[in-house]
Parts: structure tokens; sequence; C-alpha cells
């Protein structure tokens, strides 16, 4: 018997990719669609679904959520996401949060963020990267679906943290395709500003940063200084990051390390080169790849911002929470050519 | 009276464009263009320019050269490039040479290259980054012209070597437009292989990084840990270059290093935000940022790769062998939008 | 009990297509994979399938086909693929040839292609587009599975063939991804040549026209003067096709028509506005939409060229050709965003 | 002696490609740069003129333009358009308009705009195509700049008007680069809508049509049955329109025809293959193709849509109203590669 799902967001990206990945699912069940506004229908919010589902969109609604489902996707804003989130866990309902409401510890949150209003849930949240947090997923019961680039950062860095000199500094030079920056309309997404161009933005001073430095020390006990420099690409959908970092045992061999660590991830791919974005691009892979020059190391992945760093991994995430395999629904045949 | 200068290589990317540069230049006269079969015509070459000029294109001979100019642009591969230099050297023509083949010292060139043919002329060549040795190529009969990497790479890092931690791992994190790989055909430049793609090739082991780890040793005698990752962008020209350094005090002010180091200079801007691909193509100039956390620095400069990256970098080195004004000639307006 | 499948020519872009498609067929099982070298794996050719396939590709061989499969696909160039078709009937195995051999009358081929090598099976093949020929698909062991221009060209204009006015001049304004250039370097895939750029090749002279007009004239016996104008575009995947034309009589009401005619079609979206790229990329869908100012119409259709353009049509003939329902294995939502 | 023009609406991408071809214009001096809210400098509005120009950006006021300029370039939306040239001419000052609000006859302009605010000066108006209105540019002191559409369609068309078959329909397949739909924040426009796409929009209801009808018959005296189609492509500049229409005479050698028509225009290359976009990106230049297909023939032009669509043909207006060469100050070298 299949197990009954809602969505709430679906006029962004992520709401998109996780109607396209549900629809497929042989065990998640859409019951129920919601926007801000709602009144219309998901074909009319996403044309391109014409003639593939036209199920309504209604104003989100947790008493009804909780009633024609078991699990609830939250693509909503931050703020806005622990409002619902909130309310449908006293109903009941299983949740994975997209936003950055339930991703870190409270002054973390508080400082770069907004004050949080769902302290009680706040401490309780798992975060969902599934290759350092599974077990805890399969018994959360609200899981905060982590951010793409500290998703693509994390599975490249993790690896290596204990090998990495404390005193030396490491710097995460990521690049990021436009739908990172989601839907909204601004001078920065325009197509002339984007095209034929590159451009790094909040260097050092990104919200992502706090929130890979503070999974490190959660995972590796270790307090690093890491830097983290976002670039905008001209590209629709993929992210490339390029980490740099300095060991303290240049006879390390950094190769065996990284294949070792990955040897039973479903989702992680090792690779014998640089990796690209296309190869990733449509898949929930994490693909890495490491060079070693000295004690100087360059860690390099690639994921689908929108999948991996968004929607296909909340699909992994509440695979876990209801006990199903991994695999289940996920796909792993990229976008190329 | 204005003075007579050949080009020879006139097929590809840099061919083109200083012929585009100086069918503008006030002071330099076309009388030669040359290249490794002959027999055809500029336009015919680059159907651009249709309409605009016509010139016969020839088969490169040094004697014929020097009969008809006075300076002579070499935009040819390395080791094709040292055996027409050393011709036209000893027949009295001026050269500024786009190609490797004057750029290194004797061990370095050898080391990455091939063995080098004109022992003789190498010692005798200034390297052509008029920021740093434009006194010594106004005097020059030979420049070897810079490679676009190492351009954007020194004009970025120079200003804080003596500030930079010994010890530490510097890291240039280069992306360069298609157009850096030439018109040669091969899959990594098929369309399909670039658009909405991104990957890095040859991570620390790209020959332009003893270029650059020479230079800055000969610059500033300092011995830095240089790894250079170059990255390749769908884009077809410009090139961003991130550059991450540790520096031994955190108190220093690098933002009015930087302003300072260049304050004089008619090529570089040092912007207060992150620099972009866009604001530099189709000019000379290279635009630099930088920005601090800590001892942790980030370094960030962007230059078109065709122009201050080869040909008007070129012209503005023939500008100077010719006691000419830097600024004669050269493009300051971008190809925005 | 799943059917088995080879696939030979696995090294272009339709050959991965149909490598992705058949993985996730629920009937299909591919028990043989083939190029024209044979000696190394599917993900080797192709590193996006990395952890998802490595089965081994051989060098074609009609005779190992016919042991281990009931259905061949071909995914070769023209002239290459009759030679295998014709062993391969012959060995009773059933086979959706994706090149151009079987696609035209005799004549119309010697006359656009070469001499043709097998006039036996020629006349017995049946064109592979399912809106039209669905039966004698059903009946068919060889099919000939339509080019990428004429499958979107002709959806879109036969509705409306019998009410152009016969002395009047059709146009077809296609436009098409790189991809449908193949993998091939030429000067015209590479990357500086197509980015930022567009324009038309062959214009009235492509061998995409002939076929056009015999599908026209065997389906609804009116000689029509068309004129087919291809254009490449700085797009990797999809197809755009503009069709101009005049009717006999301005009042008839052509979106009714069109309306009408695909009421019952799977894989046809009779769209209320103009189509794009992007909608049914990623789909075996063919979006059209029709316009009128008097008695002349514009016919706007949309495809992806590698998958109702080339594999994902294949599949959906083998469908039909082993008595299974068009839509299994057949992705219908789009690579949007 | 320089004359002194002004600029109004310098905020735009037409504003600053004006801007930038004044800078290096021989005889005109910018003394006046306005937008619709001032208080800000040509390099805030436009960051790629850093260091290259700083001049102050005024809100729009007559009188003071009055004060400083011979000639103003006016590049505003249409209706706020004829409020500032009504002025100007009253004023005495000679204007170049490169909205729509001087380019059609009453009627049309009142059917497809608005209202007219100056019909006093509308008749007085000249069409600023140079092919056709050379004379009466030079003695007009109002210049109304046509449409980037009207002017790479009507280059194309006009030498073959008289011989297009009356009863005919012509359809004018035209495609555009972004940077036509301006700086507004769109959808449109969206990075994300616009990469990997094409799309038609208001097919054959488009207020460049009637523009294009207009001037067909006052320069031809004939009424053409024209259909036009406009696309967007995943391109920032640049534009080509391909144009289909019926002879009536198969025997006319167009291709001689199209060659004597432009035999001594500066600014229209007739090529003898198919144009492209960039061949023409950065140029004044109109690149014309005409191909034949018995009674049907295909006219192939391409423009850069923000200069010889906009700003340099505005220059070259000015040119010619101020008695200069049309050359001078006009760019024929394009930004290939």
């Amino acid at each position: 018997m299949k197990m009954n799902v809602s969505i709430v967001g679906a006029t962004g990206y992520t709401g998109l990719e996780l109607v396209k990945i549900l629809l497929n699912h042989p065990q998640f069940n859409i019951t129920y669609i919601a926007n801000s506004t709602g009144d219309t229908t998901i074909d009319k919010l996403h044309p391109c679904l014409t003639d593939v589902i036209n199920m309504e969109v209604k104003k989100a609604d947790a008493l009804e959520i909780s009633k024609v489902s078991t699990l609830c996707f939250l693509a909503l804003p931050h703020k806005t996401s622990m409002g619902f989130a909130k309310q449908l866990l006293e109903l009941g309902v299983k949740v994975v949060d997209l936003s950055a409401d339930y991703r870190l510890e409270l002054d973390t949150y508080e400082e770069h963020y907004c004050t949080h209003e769902d302290k009680e849930n706040l401490p309780k949240s798992v975060y969902g990267l599934p290759e350092f947090y599974e077990n805890d997923i399969k018994n959360a019961t609200l899981v905060a679906n982590p951010g793409c680039y500290p998703t693509a950062s994390l599975l490249a860095l993790i690896p290596f943290v204990k090998y990495i000199d404390n005193n030396s500094n490491i710097f995460v030079d990521a690049k990021s395709g436009v739908s990172g920056a989601g839907k909204k309309l601004s001078e920065t997404t325009h197509f002339v500003t984007v095209n034929d161009n590159m451009f790094a933005y909040n260097p050092m001073k990104h919200r992502h940063m706090p929130e890979i430095k503070e999974k490190v020390k959660l995972l590796e006990s270790k307090d690093l200084n890491i830097n983290f420099i976002p670039h905008l690409i001209p590209v629709t959908r993929g992210m490339l990051v390029s980490i740099y970092a300095t060991i303290n045992d240049a006879n390390i061999d950094v190769k065996s390390i990284l294949k070792e660590y990955y040897k039973d991830c479903e989702f992680v791919r090792v690779k014998d080169s640089c990796v690209d974005i296309k190869s990733t691009a449509g898949t929930n892979f994490c693909d890495i790849f490491v060079e070693q020059n000295g004690d100087a190391i360059f860690i390099n992945s690639s994921i689908d911002n929108l999948l991996r760093g968004a929607s296909s991994q909340a699909v992994v995430n509440a695979n876990l929470m209801c006990g199903y395999d991994v695999n289940i629904g996920i796909n792993k045949i990229a976008y190329v050519p």
C-alpha cells in the first residue's frame, strides 16, 4: 500500500522537482499540493506538466494536510517554513523541510537568519545528509534538508577533515547554476547579466558558510577555518565545488581515503579525473575527485543543485523516514548530452 | 609617420584580434600578414572582416618581413615561434612573441615544454607585463607576451606576495572562456561538451603554474607554494581568477594596499565589489577586488583572455617598445551588454 | 517475461539515449550493445553511466545479435545501417532503424543518398511515425525511424495539408540544437562558433526536405511546394519548427482542426500559445500551436530532437511492434527548469 | 570644431551604446546625459564605464539641453519621448528619436500605440533608414530611428518588393537576442527561461508588423501581405531575420538583384552564403543573403539589434543631419570570436 504525501510550496523550482520525482515514485502517492495562494492547478503553475498531472493546488492548510497525508515536504522560504512545520508536527505529520529553519543550532540560526519560532522542535530535527546521518533520519519525524552548497561541500570535505592542518585556511570555491537563485526576478538572474559572464558574490559572508562549519564541528569535533566563496555561472542547473586545503602529512594517500570512505554509498561516485556538472545533472549523485600537490589538496565535487542539493535528497530522506530502500524513485541517469 | 608592422599567425583568434586592434591603431601600419600556408586573404580567413580589410595573407618569410616592417607580432604555437623570432632578430626586426618560447628561464622552459632552440636570445627577452617591467620593455627588442592565466594571476597576486605566509599554500582557481583553448577541434571544445557544463582540467599540473611561480620569485624574491587549478566555463571570451591565500598578519588592510599599488596604472581597475567577466571583455583592463576574513584573503581578478591575456597586451608592449604612449590604439570600452 | 533487445551504434548521442530509455523499460531487456570497434564498456563510452550500467560493448555481429535478441535498434550512419538490417532480417530479428536507409522510396533515396543495397527489404519497411502509421508499425518487422526534422514538421503540417492552397509555397523554418549534428568534430559544432550565434544552413537543399515532401504526398496524395530551411541554435537538445503556409479559405478554424486531429494522441499536445523547446526536452511529446492571419497560417511545433526525433520514438515503435502499450517506458516529464 | 550633443535615456542598453559610440566619435562631443531621475553618474549606472567616463547624469530638462547642445538623442519609451521631442524642437534642438513615436503615420501610430501628442511635428519627421532616406535625413531636424526588426526586415525585403507576387503571403521569421527586450525584469528575460530555450511571441500581432508594412507601401507603393513572427533566442545581442516570399517569375536572378541594389552602400554586405549573428555583432553592418527554389525565395539578414537596430544607426543619422560622412565614428569590426 502506498503512503500519502503532501507538497507545500509548489510554485518554485524545488517544488516542481518534488512533483516530478514523486509522480514516478512507486511508494509515495501525492494527495495534496499547495502554495501560498492556491486556486490553481499544478499544470497551470508549470505548463511543462500539461497532460502529465493536472492536480489542484490549494492554499496551504496544516489541518487539511494532516487528514490526507502521513508525510509533508515543505519547499518554502525560511521563517514561513517553521510556522507550518510546527503545526504539522503537532498534528502527527512527518516533515521534510527544505528551508534553512531546522538546519542549524539555535545560536547559529538566530545569528544568521532571524528569531527562531519553533524552539521546541528545533532540537529534535535531524540534518538530512544520509551519508552521515542515515540512522537518525530513519527515526526522525522532522528532517532538515541541507542547503545545496553545504551538501556538495560537506560530502567532499568530511572524509579529509581529520587530516587537515588545524592552523591552515580551507577555501571552498563554489559555482552554482542560476536555478539556485530561484524564480524571483532580479538583475542578477536577468539573462543579459548572466550569459557570457561569471562572478563571485557574498565572498566569505554567505549564510551557507556557518552551516558548513557547524556540521564539520558536529561530525568531526574539529574547528576549521573554512572560507566559502560562491560564484554564479551561466548554467541553469548544476553545481561545482572546488575545495582547497592543506593536510598535515604530505604522504597521506588521499585518493584511497576517498575511495574507502564512500565504498558503500549509493549516491556518491568517486572519480579518477576532474568531475563535471553535466554528469550529475538530473540525478541524486554527488561525484567527487581529489588531487594532491605535496600537502596541498584539491577536492572537487559536483551535484545537481535542485536534486541532490534539494528535492531528490528530500525524497531519499523521506524514503529512510518511511522505512523504504534509499534507492526507490530516485533517478541515477543524467541529462547527458 | 606611421611604423610598419607584420603579423605572423593570422589564422587563430589572437591573430584575428591583433588585426582588429592594429586596423584602428593611429601609429602602426600593417604591411604584412602571414600564416603557415599563405595563398589567401585575411577576410577569407575571417569572414567577419569582409569589406573591412582584404589584405593578402602570405606564407611566413622572415626576410620579406624584415624588408617591410620594423616590428613583428608572432601569434604562433611554441617551438614554431622561436624559429621565426631568431631569424627576425638577426635581421633587426623587433619581436613581440605571443607564444611561451621566451617567457621562462631556460631550465623551467625545457622542463615543461621542449628543448630551447634559441638560447642566444632567450636571456635578452623581456617578460611583457607592463605593470612590472615597463622600463625593460621600453628598451627591449624581444618581448615575451605573458600567458593569459599568468597575466590575470600575477596582477592579482604580486601586490600581496610580501604579506603572504611562506609556509601556507596559495590556491589559484582560474576560469577561462573556451576561446582560450583556440580554434583546434577537440571533444573539449564541442558545444555539447561545454554548454551547461563546467569542469577543472590539469589541476596543479598546468604549464602556466611554473610561469606564475617563476615570475613571483623573480619579482619578489620569494618562493611561494602556488597551486594552480584551471577550469573551463561556457563562455566564449573572458577569464575570472579567484586566488586564495593566507597572510602573516590579520590586521593588514588589504584593500588599501591594492588601491595604493595600482593607483597610477592605466589598465588596472581596483573594484569595491566582486569583479565579473563582462566588464573587461573587449578591453585591456584587468579588474581586481580583494576581500579578507581574518588572515585568509580572496583576490579576484578578471581579464579578456584574448586581449589583456594576449593581443591587446602585445600591442601595449609594442607601444612601449616604439616609444609611444601605452594608451594609443587600446580599447577601454567593454562588450557590455 | 521481458523481451531481449540489442543496440548497435552505442557511441553516439542517440545510442546513449536508447540505453538510458531501455534501462528503465519494464518490458525490454538489453542483452547486447555494440559499436564499430567493440572492446569497451558502455560506462567507458559514456562516463555519465558510471555505477548505473557497465555492460560490455562488442564489435557488432549480426549472428550474435540474432542469438540473444528478438529486436535490434540500429543507431548507425546511413549505408552502414542497411548492411546490418539486411542480415538481421534474414536471421529473423525485428529491426528499428534510426538511419535514413529505409525512410524513402527507392528513387528518392538514391537521388539524395546513395545506391540502395537492400532493395528487397526496402518495400517492406514501415515509416515509424506512430500518429500516422500505428497499425502498419504493429505488423512490421522493419521500421524506419523518421528524421528529427521530418517528425516535427510532419506532425505540424499533416493536419492542414488538405486545406493548403496547392499553388502557394509552404516554408518550413526549423531550428535545431547542436546535438542534432552529432558528436563528430567540426568547425560548426565548436563552442565558439555556436555560442551567442545562430545561422541557417543548406537552405532549401537539406536531405530532410524530400523526406517531408514524399510523406505528405503518400499520406495526403497532394504535391506541395515545400521549402525547408534548417537553422542551428545555441542549445544542446531540442527543436523548434515554424511552418508558414497559405490556406484556401480564410474562414477555416485552424485551431479546432488541430485540437480535433490529435484529440486521441498520447504524445501530441495542442497548445493555446506559442510552444517552446524546454517544455518537450527530455520527453517524447510533440507540442503544436497554430495561429492565423487571414489565409496565412503559422504552425509551430517543438520536440526533443534526440528523443521524439530519434530514440524515444524508436522505443515507441518497438512497443508497437511487440504488442505493448505505446506508453510503457516512455518519459513525459520534461527537463524543466 | 566639434558639435555638442545630449543623450536622454542613459539607463537602458541603447543609451549605454550611444555613450560608447559617441565617446570615440571624432565630431560629436557629449555635453549632457540624462535619465528620468538624475542625481548619478554614467559610470555608476554602467559600472563597465569605470575609469572611462564619469560624467554626471541629470534629470532630463529640455531647456538645459537646448543651452548645451545642437542635437539630442532620445532613448526613451514611446509616449515619454514625444513629450521631450516637442519641447526640444521648439527650442531649436535637432532630435534623433529612438522610440516609436515618430516612425509611423498618425493613423497607424494611434491604432497600435496611443493618442499622438505631437501631431505638429509628426509629419515633419523622417524615417531614419539611410539606405532609403539619405537625402531627407540630411535635411531633417527630427529623425525617427527605425525599430530593430523593421531595420533588418526592410533592408532584406525592399530590393525584392517589385518582384513579389501580390497575392502571395510574405512571412518574416525574426529571431532576436534578449537585449532587445530591454533591462526590465520579466519572467521572459529570466536566465532560466531563456537558456537552452527558444520560442515565438506575439505571432502576426507584434507592433513592428505595421511599421514594416507601412514603409514597404510608402517606398514601393505596393500593399503586401506581410506576416511577422518574432522569436526570442538564447543570445545577448544580435538579430537574424529569415524572410519567405513568392516571386512572380522564377527566372529572375535574385542574387544579382541584391548585389546590384546595395553595390554602393557602406553598411550592407551582400553575402554568398547564409548570414550569421556574430559577424555583425558590434557593428553597424546589415549582412544579407538570398536563395531561390523556383518562385520561392529565402532572404536572410543579420544585424546587431542594439547598434544597426538602434544606437549606431542613430549616430549614422546624426552624421547625415550634421553634414558629416556617414562613416565617422561608426564601428565595422565585429565582436568575433
